[in-house]
């Protein structure tokens, strides 16, 4: 399988979390959002949406959005299942991916802050106040729900899910744009359980061919 | 079942869509999102979230997020299955339904566009502008993988999927905010058919017990 990802890009982050907890090898292709090279005519020839990550199955299928991406790794590998089986437990797991991957992470992606600097001209303080009015009300969520319905050392059990292939970058992401995340307890304590898994490691930003600190 | 919608939000569009197809029955349950009713405790007892729709099962079991929401009904009820089972089939589905839930309604939603205005101040054309950017940016790439991707009368096949629960929602936002579409014409070719199915009638803002024209 091939991935393209950018080292930096929260999305891709995710599923270099679930290709590492399956064991599966791929090959990496960077793709420099910075750069913009995900506006480049090869690349949208390749994934319309000029975003990352996008994964070309063996077959030479290409598949977009980490979430789609994520379950088509479940099925396909079905060893460390990342979404479970039954109902209520996967509506828990997919409430939690989409709460991170639907109201926290899009309005606060490279483009939409890009927007916001480049069309509306707003100052770096407005851009950082957005940022972290988003990431707490997504928090808040995210708390209230861990509290309500997690239980083991992840977020659903004493084994990592989507759910935790989509909190490990967001809180990341946030702590890296200097938002302070220590009064949501729970979320934290997950995150840092994540942190020393062997998978999360291998899927960190720094252990990427592309890093740049 | 419960379901707590308001007729104008398009993910409570998307799930009131998905239980017409399968002939569910609900209770029906107005939230008046203009009105900030979301954001009272009573509400937020119920969903942490403060977000629109809830459905609370039979058993009592609250589900927020319109795409768990739906996979959970694709679980319990598989008559009129709306996530194919086969792992590229539903990559297809997953993945449009991510690009419109992700990374088109996201940022475009109440709440953001509420922000710009109140804590942004930014003007009505801008406001219309930044609308009207994502939904183009969208669009083009929906346009795209349906013209790769997509078969048949719907967006895969000739039986609606969760592809079109997600689609008919979001070309009907971006209508009323005055986008033309005309150009994305597989798209509101997919949208038209929908319109005249009796489940995505009767799912229509219009036909809701809280509507106001």
């Amino acid at each position: 399988m091939q991935l393209y990802s950018f080292f930096f890009s929260s999305t891709s982050y995710r599923v270099r979390i679930a290709l590492a907890l399956k064991g599966l090898n791929y090959q990496y292709h960077a793709v420099n959002l910075r750069a913009g090279e995900q506006r480049s005519s090869a690349y949208r020839e390749l994934n319309p949406s000029g975003s990352v990550p996008l994964l070309v199955t063996d077959e030479g299928v290409a598949i977009s959005q980490s979430l789609a991406i994520i379950d088509y790794l479940d099925a396909i590998q079905p060893a460390s299942r990342l979404i479970p089986r039954d109902p209520i437990a996967r509506a828990r797991v997919l409430e939690v991916a989409s709460l991170i991957g639907c109201d926290i992470h899009p309005v606060n992606n490279l483009r939409v802050l890009g927007y916001l600097q480049k069309n509306l001209n707003v100052t770096d303080t407005q851009k950082s106040t957005w940022y972290q009015h988003w990431v707490e009300q997504g928090m808040e969520a995210l708390e209230a729900l861990l509290h309500r319905q997690g239980h083991g050392s992840y977020c659903f059990g004493d084994e990592p899910t989507l759910a935790d292939c989509c909190l490990v970058p967001q809180v990341a992401n946030a702590l890296r744009m200097g938002c302070d995340l220590e009064r949501f307890e729970l979320t934290m304590a997950i995150y840092r359980h994540c942190l020393v898994h062997p998978a999360f490691m291998l899927a960190d930003p720094s252990n990427q061919p592309d890093y740049i600190a």
